[in-house]
């Protein structure tokens, strides 16, 4: 079941505090970690042509890879979001709404 | 109400078919784009100190600059997400679970 | 005439000096400075077919958005090698050296 | 010897087409490359402190990693300046002439 950003907020921000991880967690490493997250992603994606790019997951191990360098982005994302004590939902909702406005449907 | 990972990516992809995006969308392209809006991200930080990167959702001007952006990169990793068919929410859990086995507890 | 690293190192060295920016220059922030100008270079060939984004300088102003973007990346590049004390010519060179022996030619 | 922007832009094109790697070295994967490249420059630094980040290079083992990062990054936007057909060596003093006027002396 697709859990609310919320409760993936705290899941990651107790697995960070239950390692002290959070010491480290700043909006400027936490930036840098994501930077380094989306750098393995467009690793997987960079030498193939764009129809190959689309079937990643085709195979289990394309599937795996993907899942796992998009989960890491996620988590680091989520941590930023916390750390600069962002609702992360909600941004996303009102950027959506802003983005309504500016952009008429076709 | 923070909504759930799947209720988002519903939302994201409507948004993009609405308008026709949906044709952009593979993703090598969505790499391209997460990889503009991590680099506002950055753009963010970039100058600041540790502490003033920390503080800089303490005034307005910063609020926005950070939902706007962190949205931005949420926005384009849901899309990627769901172009590739993973479904983002059992993919964090999954890493959670894996990372929970690598990384004892202090 | 294509300038030496070395003598491009200098001069973005001097630029930074002469207004007293060598305080921000830490690696940390030169990192962050650099994933911005990629973001930039990225948001160029985003939505651009290959064939597209191969054919962006053939206008006048893709041509000249790909010279500034390409530009700041170096630049940020010959800095932060620079702050690193590392000698970013010879790093090139010793790398493809290294890669001569790892990748036979076909 | 520091050598010209011109010299290791053939250098490094002559190491490609000895390879047959040409085919991949489209501008959209170029940037995808580049920005593989930045982050792991950007994992070299990121749970540092600014000042250990400043320290990267006093070890051996750190220099190494930064010598080999920064090139792999030079190597790409190498690559891609000369696949867009930019000279980067005359870009970059554009730049840092137009710089020169945006932004006064201290």
């Amino acid at each position: 079941m697709s859990r609310t950003l919320a409760e993936l907020t705290v899941a990651v921000r107790d697995f960070a505090d239950a390692r002290d991880w959070q010491r480290f967690h700043n909006p400027k490493n936490l930036v840098l970690a994501l930077v380094g997250e989306v750098g393995e992603l467009a690793e997987l994606v960079q030498w193939r042509t764009p129809d190959e790019a689309t079937e990643l997951t085709a195979t289990l191990a394309g599937r795996k890879a993907a899942e796992d360098e998009l989960a890491d982005v996620a988590i680091y994302l989520l941590r930023l979001a916390d750390e600069l004590g962002v609702d992360l939902s909600a941004a996303i909702e009102a950027k959506l709404d802003r983005n309504e406005r500016r952009f008429p449907r076709t």
